[in-house]
């Protein structure tokens, strides 16, 4: 194999597939990066094997050459290594050249490494999908979805499905869920589809996969096409591949926990409310507990609270606007702070349906996300 | 003890303070930070008993009003917890209100705290200094100075001395050593003294209490006076005084290391030259022994190479200017990375007297530091 290639696009595509490489695989040709040039360009691949990521280069983009291949070949390079040379060469190209033994040059400016790489042959190839379930999103759609509900995934592995993001559909809609059983995050969008009719449900994406994703696509509204699998799921960007395997086992039917009645509701300015909580989260992180207070006082204020036996007590009054009945209930400020950090609407309710019943907060002014909290027992 | 103040200058301050405080000291009181107000303003003291820092806030500057004091006082409050709050806090200003049994209330805006104080009899007083050994320097020389030289300080506890940076006078100017025996900074500046005559010797300044001055002195050439007693320095600036504890034992006589005779002298562009040696780093590292290989070749050239067994092997030749000898020698890249890292010069001259020899770095268009290091054997 011997091509030369633009240092900065290079660099760009490498580091996109190193993110799917971890250190502590147990297989080791996976530390590598596959790194493929045949006669349309170069195709580089990372896996961990519960992520893989494939970018392609091509010879040129917009009548610019990017890449020039002398002999087509493939080489496995170590990730970590590979990405932090690739970074640092001086020079505004890179020449690699993989000669007897996988022994591989590159050359760049005045520099010249000399790596031991890897048998190609023994790198895993990716699942071939059969492309049935397919829909499509804008790529910004599709990140402020992931980062609504991601953060709300589970981080205990008691039970295994619950670290991921349920995907659904219903009445054509997408409906992505995520719930640790504490709290739930759920987020609606439409969808385009080639076959009106298609309807799934139980599509559970590892929270730790959609992360990585978020990471990659860019914030425009170019669409992307999202393949679903029986055991895994594909997102297809121009040049860009991104697998993932699905959660096994059955996601909770959520649907039934959201309250549709009210006793309480209470309309506050979201980024204020946020602020408050934080204050009060000062204190309450302290007993580790998290623990804040709401009570519903006279005159259209709202108290929150919050105790740290050793250190003190912080109080504050905020203005709200209320419907219903007086209201006195504790909670895990965190979550709700984590939920008011992704909500983009100025304002919300918060919809109680008693002291000791799950409630729920939701932009004012439409439908698409709503996040359901349990509340905390502090007697 | 009753006081409102401006929140943005005090948040100031608070974070001044708190950057002497540490977590995990084992003398209960000095977690928090003493606060004092009487008819001048307000006095905030930090401690972990190596480093002490007093800032002062007057009752109003430039004929703005930044404190009221209505009832004078002290009291000590936990610096973690009341750094984060009052940053945290919603008002313009804030007001502190200390009642019985060191109940402290702070109010802002809708926030309300109370914590739980401290006995401010018991906080340690500071030490009183007498101001007999005293120069100047302006505070961006200062900064500079600590950034050239502490960086080669030891961070190792088996010769306490070597952890500091060491002080003395030498014909009237001031020269900053810092050596951890295998490599050496070494950086001269001009002071101004009360007593011309004034000489000192052996004043060795913890390396940590240097970063920390660091951070609070500002980039400007406003004069900071140096106070040295036998055991102490203080650092005085406008309202801010920062002390801190000297190390015991001799300091190395340092002058007599540095060759003053050349075998061999390659003058060498700081930057291009920084950069090939973080490329040989790559693979060095791994061995985790840093080792850079550097060679002289015929037509003006120098060969950088390093090698890790199981990665690779880089080299790089890179142009240079070059009197006396040929010449071949291994040494440790991170600390010639360190060294360079902090040069602002151009174009430094490397100064060899031989293979096994220690070696000088410095800048070519003055001498007011030089960096010297020990050559790493590897056969």
């Amino acid at each position: 194999m011997r091509f030369s290639i633009n240092r900065d696009r290079f660099v760009q595509d490498v580091q996109n597939v190193t993110k799917a490489v971890s250190s502590r695989t147990t297989i080791p040709i996976l530390t590598g990066i596959k790194i493929v040039a045949d006669h349309e360009g170069i195709t580089l691949t990372g896996s961990d094997s519960d992520i893989s990521i494939e970018t392609f280069i091509p010879l040129e983009e917009e009548g610019t050459e990017i890449v020039k291949i002398e002999e087509q070949g493939s080489i496995v390079l170590q990730a970590r290594f590979f990405a932090e040379i690739v970074k640092k060469l001086p020079g505004e190209n890179i020449e690699l050249i993989v000669q007897d033994q996988f022994a591989t040059t590159i050359r760049s400016g005045s520099s010249v490494f000399n790596l031991n790489g890897l048998d190609p042959e023994e790198y895993p190839r990716l699942p071939q999908l059969e492309e049935d379930l397919l829909f499509r999103l804008p790529q910004d759609m599709l990140k402020n979805v992931i980062r609504q509900t991601v953060f709300a995934v589970s981080t205990q592995e008691t039970r295994p499905v619950l670290t991921g993001v349920n995907l659904e559909t219903d009445e054509g809609v997408l409906i992505c869920t995520a719930t640790d059983s504490h709290r739930l995050a759920m987020r609606k969008t439409t969808i385009e589809k080639n076959d009106e009719g298609l309807t799934f449900s139980n599509v559970v994406i590892p929270g730790k996969s959609l992360t990585e994703l978020s990471k990659i696509i860019e914030d425009n509204n170019e669409l992307i096409d999202v393949v679903v699998t029986e055991n895994q799921v594909l997102f297809k960007m121009k040049n860009l591949l991104f697998f993932s395997r699905l959660l096994e086992g059955k996601y909770p039917v959520t649907k039934s926990m959201i309250p549709t009645q009210s006793k309480t509701t209470l309309r506050l300015k979201t980024k204020p409310f946020l602020q408050t909580l934080e204050r009060a989260l000062l204190l309450s992180r302290e007993g580790k507990n998290n623990v804040i207070n709401l009570k519903t006082l006279e005159s259209g204020l709202v108290e929150i609270t919050s105790i740290s036996p050793e250190v003190g007590k912080v109080t504050e009054n905020i203005e709200t606007h209320m419907q219903g009945e007086e209201m006195r209930i504790s909670f895990n400020g965190k979550n709700i702070i984590d939920a008011l950090k992704v909500i983009d609407s100025e304002e919300i309710d918060i919809v109680f349906t008693g002291a000791m019943s799950p409630f729920v907060i939701r932009p004012i002014d439409h439908d698409h996300y709503l996040h359901l909290f349990s509340p905390v027992r502090t007697y």
